[in-house]
Parts: C-alpha cells; structure tokens; sequence
C-alpha cells in the first residue's frame, strides 16, 4: 500500500472557523493530517510575523481525534512556522490554507493571510495551495467547493508544482461552477474610506473601509472567471523581482 | 520655478527611529514632505492592514515645523492608506519608505513593513522606494548613505517608474560603496529556531529566532551586490502571478 501523504492544514480565520473544518473534511479523505492553525481571527495579516512579542502553541485535539490539532496565537506565516520546525519536524507532502471566508482573488492575495500562509510553506519548499470562497458569511455552504478542492490538492500531489510557485484557488459564490480556468492576477486595488468617529472621551478614531476598484477587464483574469462562475486557479510566486524593468532601471545614473 | 515635488515618508521602525529622521533630513532638500508613520515598531508586519480594530492619527509636529508630520496607530500599510486618503487626499508625487534598521535584500521583502508600505503606494499609483541599511544597530551610521538616497530618489523622480514596479534599495554596512547595482531578489530563506521557555506561571512560550540561508550564489542578485560592497537595487513588482507555470497547469485534469 502506498504511504498516505501528510498534509498540513492551516488558515487566517482561525481554527473555529467552519472554512477550516471543511478544508479538514476534504483532507482527511486523501492523507494523514495535521492542523496548526490560529486561536484567534487573523485576515488581512499579510506575511505578518510576530518576532517582537511571545508564542503560545496549545493541543487542542483530543485523543481519539484520529489528527494533531494545535492552536497557535500568532499569525498565519507564524502558525506554518511552528508547524514545520515544532510539530511535524520536517516538510509535509503538501500545505493547504484556508478554506478562506471571502475572495483572495486579483491584489487581494498580497493581504491575505490565507495566502501568505500558503507563499510561507512555497518559501520553505512545501508544495501549497491557498483556498478561498468568495463569500464572507460565517455559514457560508462550503458543500459545492469540496469535490474541486479534493481534485485540486490530489493534482497537486501527483504533479508537484514548479519550484517557487504557489496555488491561489478562489471559488465564485454559485450552486454550481462551469469549470476551472488558470488565471493571472487582475489588475485591482482597494480605495480607502476611512470612517472617522468619535469615541464616547471624546477622541476622533477610523475604521478602514474601502470599495474595491478592478481596473483589469482581461477574459484570462481571476476576477473574469469568477465573475462569470469559473473557480479560478493562479499560479503565484514570491520572487517579486520585475525582470522587465531592469533594463531600463541599468540605464540610469545611479551611482553618481 | 519649478514647483516642488510633494514627497510621502513613512516606515516600518515608528516615527521616532533614527532612520526615517534621515530620510527626512535628505527628502527636506528636494521636495514638500508630509510624515506619516506608524507611533510604535512594526517591524516584519508584512502587508497587514488594520481591520479587526479602530486606528488613531495624531498629528505630532510643531506649527513652525515646515512639514506636517503624524503618527498612526496602525501598520506601515495603514500608514499609507491614510496618508493618500486622509492628510494629503490625494496621490504624492514620490513615496519613499525607511530608512530601515536592518536589511530587506532577498526574501526579507516578504516579511518587511518597510516595503509592504512602499508596495502599497506603489499599488496606488505612487512612485515608490524602500530604503533598508544592513545594520539593525538604533545608532547606526546614515551619514553614508544620505547621498545615495537623493540621488535615487532624483532619478526615480525625474524618470519615473514603470507601472507597478518599486524599488527595494539595500546599503550594505559599509564605509564607502563600490557603486549601485540593480539586482534580481536572491533566494534565500529563513529557517526558524524557536525558543522555548517557561513564564513564573509553569507555561511554555516560544519566541521565534531564525537563521538565514542563502541558496543562491548568482552574481546578479541583490545578496551578492550587498556582500560585495554595492548598493543593492531591485525593481519589485505586487503581480504575483508566475506566468511561467501556467502552461503546465493547463494541461492538469482541473475540471474532473
């Protein structure tokens, strides 16, 4: 019999989340897992680390679970960290985040804890993958994406991915998907509203809002697929290096 | 006369480091400034954005000043986000970010405050630069590098830069530079030591320590440049998307 893979199961909503607790479902089926996920919610943490406080890392999983469960109190970057050096002590066959409650399509994955989790394990030569609904309810029915996301992560184990690139899944908020499209990253951003108030002292404060701006009409955008019923799947990398304007950039007087 | 440039400063230290007091002392000379930076350290907080809490901007400089300066309760991304929708409200000519304590060569630009703040401007539109010295010492020596800093920030003003594209400078610790480089990221990682202890009340804590490895010796990358004495410049770019795997991925069975 073939060794089951050992799969590592991590998110930026928290280990309560229903989102987590399908992706667990859904893993279970294809290896041996183990989670190390946050005790608290941490979206939009980015590729946030936590080197200027302590960490605290509990067993949460009871003995009959069947899988390892911990909470950690740091981010999802840290949760990954403690996972490979701590608690499995080597690299796992594959890491999953999420499933992430809303979209982490187009600029939103530069933001994303689910992501940055996920480009954390790629960092550290793990082949992942980040899932994401595009639908923030907290009973959102995560029933529909299970069967792609089962399909997805056995792809994924049985082709590997290049070195230095990472899954970025989103799934549209339909009954039932048109299929599956590789996308790039559209070209969106987030325009900031603060709302300013006033607190009951008497002190002004904000709460970031904003209102998300797609500038990128593409048909091979994740933005276009979703839009149009299509889970999208992008390729990610963090070598952020812009080869293209390198050229230009050694045409400069630079050095004085 | 020409009208003066309008110039963002920012970073990921708080707005009483030493090193974004000289980035002040150098942007003072060749445009309008505005401060806006985050009221404690937020080193490594990566492209967090302040979403689960209320943020706070307090205006700090003294009326004979000759710039306004603020100081944000939030992340280095915050910091920016309200600078462009808030104190300015509308888009800088130049935004630059640092000077940091401490290097953001190669895979360092994942988990910087400094650079997420400067890809954040750069995501809006903004000309960007992040200036990171290698030395994480709070005394440390910018005299060195004050020169080299107006000129790439003249050059970044009087060229532009590519759209979505920002620069991530580096100064090694040196005296005096061999010259300045533009460079790819190198890869590299960190692999984490975490430090067990036990607090007065019997409970394990972990502070995250790690060690950082070099796996690339290109002569073209930004580690090399920095170890060899040169200023390092690497164009960086938000699309994530690794146009080179999508091919591959194509041909998977994705659909079912």
């Amino acid at each position: 019999m073939k060794k089951k893979p050992l799969i590592l199961i991590t998110n930026d909503d928290g280990i309560t989340a229903p989102g987590i607790r399908a992706l667990i479902d859904v893993m279970k089926e294809i290896g041996d897992i183990v989670v190390v996920a946050p005790d608290s919610p941490q979206s939009a943490m980015g590729h946030a680390i936590t080197i200027h406080n302590t960490l605290s890392l509990n067993k949460i999983s009871k003995p009959d679970a069947g899988f390892d469960e911990y909470s950690c109190s740091g981010t999802p970057v840290d949760c990954v960290k403690f996972a490979v050096s701590e608690v499995i002590k080597h690299k796992p066959d594959l890491c999953v985040s999420g499933i992430n409650h809303g979209s982490n399509s187009s600029i939103n994955v530069i933001y994303s804890g689910t992501m940055s989790a996920a480009i954390e394990a790629g960092i550290e030569g793990i082949p992942s993958i980040g899932f994401s609904l595009a639908d923030f309810d907290w009973n959102a029915d995560f029933e529909v994406v299970k069967p792609y996301v089962k399909r997805i992560a056995e792809q994924v184990l049985e082709n590997g991915l290049p070195d230095g690139v990472i899954l970025n899944v989103n799934f549209p908020r339909e009954k039932s998907y048109k299929g599956v499209k590789v996308c790039r990253q559209a070209n969106a951003m987030w325009v900031e509203e603060f709302d300013k108030r006033k607190s009951p002292h008497g002190r002004d404060y904000y709460w970031l809002t904003g209102k998300f701006v797609n500038l990128d009409k593409g048909e091979d955008t994740d933005e276009w697929a979703l839009k149009n019923g299509y889970v999208s799947v992008v390729p990610v990398q963090f070598d952020l290096t812009a080869y293209h304007a390198m050229q230009q950039l050694n045409s400069w007087k630079l050095d004085g």
